[in-house]
């Protein structure tokens, strides 16, 4: 059964109708075109599904996973409770070593969000362990751990296939000033140079929408090419990427599979606006997927600050989904408080694009806080908060009595006049 | 001397011209049509002016001053080295409560970046005082202040001149949703409804300029009618006033004061370029100066991440001068670590502006930072950072060994490979 029909014979429906302001003739539709997709794989049990792309509202993802010596399933999983805790709507598990599959079932059994995931690496580790080298890895131990990350109800999963030997040549040859920031992609590339093979994920790309067709996974294309710095923003590989990318995602869309494309990463304020149009065009409306995108190359340490202006400008002109950065990223993996962060500032991004670009009424939820504003209500100010705990926090500790602050012009307040000739509900006092 | 006459007498020319990548004949340019002013009251001694304007990059303002019951000159100076230390351009003191003349002196004293005021809220404390209400205060005692502030070395002050009782009824009239956010534009307007007065700062605007060629300060013309939600943005009441301001803009260029104006606030993204254009347009060119903006209402507790966004586009399309916004924004006064996070914040969103609108090279720092990336030198991206600071306090808390973190592959990595097949520098290795 397909994601259309499943969603219709549903209880799903109606929260992803009620969310996004949608009709169901407009979702599906959305589907149908491929403008929309519902990453939800059966076998994810507890999964409440969401809807990704054009017409929905913008939507987040935060990464975690076990990368370094230090990082432990237990410590992983309080990051998870976190992000799902801030809001985000979706997971990523980029583990990199332990127990990889232990670890995803566990992320998998208690995310109600979509979980994401990126194969190569459990791939490339398995054939370390089992061939003595990474590089050994083949193209079938990597398709064994797609079936099997399948069968664990991973619901989306991103791939390199875009990448090929031409073209890492043509990465050589050009002045990229930092050629090497997809950290997957970099693997494969090393993988293909070294045994001189073409992308498997390329070659096979037909047995990848099987695989993907069998078990419900959404296809997330990425970027092995993609800036990794302001300068190389929209330079000749990444477009040639994306143009192969964008070919992919017609395959996909013909053969049923749900799938959207990553991008950057790194670009200009003026790139944002081309950087979308050309996803959209060259990828057939695919819902974009964009990693921040990062503004500026200084914001070291405000990482997160510099993604929410990037996720807000990509959202406005048609990003649909943010995969979150956190204060910690070009300097070592985030904490709870920096996931935590990550996640809100990614929907602050979200959301003030989503306002500009009039889905799903999100400006009324700011209406209905401007109006608790205007009658000071502050009960509903904090409940109406994007992140409710933290602004009550800041709220006691910045201002413990809700003090009338000024002490100006003692009890003859001008704003007290002001706002009675207004006619306001409320008679401000300074 | 007019400010170009001593800009070039003066050994602050160089810095000036170094900074802005900017020749002479461009700054004199600028300074001649109004686009650029430098706020330097010749009595601020240790000032080291700054240059806001077209092809200048983009300034950040921290306000700070005492306000609660609980706040102190010495908390509130330890807030100034906060926002200096964060790398502030200029330093706004908003005090309206305790001896504000001596802690004013005390700011002009210790700064190095230019100071600003709002001459009302020393007015109406002085007629509380005085004159038993706030309500009984006099034109006259407004420009006592104001020559006062200008003798104690304050650089550039801001003013409402532009509402009208007119106006006030108009507000009373629209379907504004918060018409009251503007702190002295609201207490101003009180004492015009009380008085049934015209407002005395545009009546006796004449005056206004001839105080501030006397002493050499810049005008910044506020928004009393300032948007303070989504919702409002771009209304009549805000339009209005501004093309009031437009005027009196024109008859101060032509009395040779320098002027900026100030701008909201809170606008949705999609008002971002017509909110700085309208400004260019209707007043001259004259240096934009916004509060933020806020691109969302409802991201309380983070306004200082929703500022960084606002202000990044309004840079882009235009703004000069953002004034920072902190994380205790709607709820309270900001403490230190706010005041810094807040500068910090500004200065990100007003370099992403910066590298887009091709202004002073600002490109080349993150050019020099992507190369430091590729080289791995971490000594130089720690001292490129934007905060060198905390990015090293991230670095050692997230990465304490700057351990390699992935064990995904062991030593054959394929990240070796790729990077010595591009010829890099140096040899990655994850």
């Amino acid at each position: 059964m397909n994601i259309s029909e499943r969603v219709k014979h549903s209880e799903f429906l109606s929260p992803i109708l009620e969310r996004e302001k949608m009709t169901e003739a407009e979702l599906l539709q959305g589907l149908a075109a491929g403008s929309i997709v519902i990453p939800w794989n059966p076998r994810h049990k507890n999964l409440k599904p969401v809807a990704i792309g054009k017409g929905a509202t913008t939507k987040v993802s935060a990464s975690i996973g076990m990368y370094s010596p230090e990082d432990t399933p237990e410590k992983e999983m309080e990051k998870l409770k976190a992000a799902v805790a801030a809001g985000t709507d979706s997971l990523m598990d980029l583990s990199v070593r332990g127990d990889m599959g232990a670890f995803r079932r566990q992320v998998v059994e208690s995310a109600v969000v979509p979980v994401g995931s990126l194969p190569l690496y459990e791939a490339l580790s398995y054939a370390h362990e089992r061939r003595g080298s990474a590089l050994r890895m083949e193209a079938d131990d990597l398709f064994a751990v797609i079936e099997r990350q399948a069968q664990d109800g991973v619901d989306f999963m991103a791939f390199h296939p875009g990448i090929t030997l031409r073209m890492i040549d043509h990465i050589k040859a050009s002045d990229r000033i930092d050629p090497m920031v997809s950290f997957g992609g970099s693997h494969l590339m090393g993988w293909m140079i070294h045994n001189q093979k073409e992308n498997p994920l390329l070659e096979q790309y037909d047995r990848l929408l099987e695989l993907c067709n069998k078990y419900d996974i959404t296809l997330a294309l990425a970027d092995a090419n993609r800036p990794g710095c302001i300068a190389d923003s929209l330079d000749g590989p990444m477009v040639e990427e994306l143009v192969l990318l964008g070919d992919l995602v017609k395959r996909a869309q013909k053969a049923g599979v749900q799938i959207m494309v990553k991008g950057p990463g790194h670009m200009p304020i003026h790139h944002v606006e081309a950087t979308m149009t050309l996803e959209k065009s060259l990828c057939h409306d695919a819902p974009y997927f964009v990693f921040g995108p990062l503004l500026t190359d200084v914001a070291v340490g405000y990482d997160h600050i510099n993604a929410a202006i990037g996720g807000a400008l990509s959202s406005y002109y048609g990003a649909d989904f943010l995969c979150y950065v956190t204060a910690a990223e070009h300097l070592g993996l985030p904490d709870q408080r920096q996931v935590h962060e990550g996640v809100v500032a990614a929907r602050i991004g979200a959301h003030s694009g989503d306002i500009a670009k009039g889905v799903a009424k999100a400006a009324q939820w700011d209406l209905n806080m401007s109006i608790a504003r205007k009658d000071l209500d502050w009960n509903k100010q904090m409940s109406l908060a994007i992140d409710p705990k933290r602004a009550r926090e800041v709220r006691e500790t910045r201002n413990p009595s809700g003090s009338k602050g000024c002490a100006m012009c003692g009890k003859y307040c001008a704003m007290k006049i002001l706002s009675k000739f207004l006619s306001l509900d409320h008679v401000y006092q300074c």
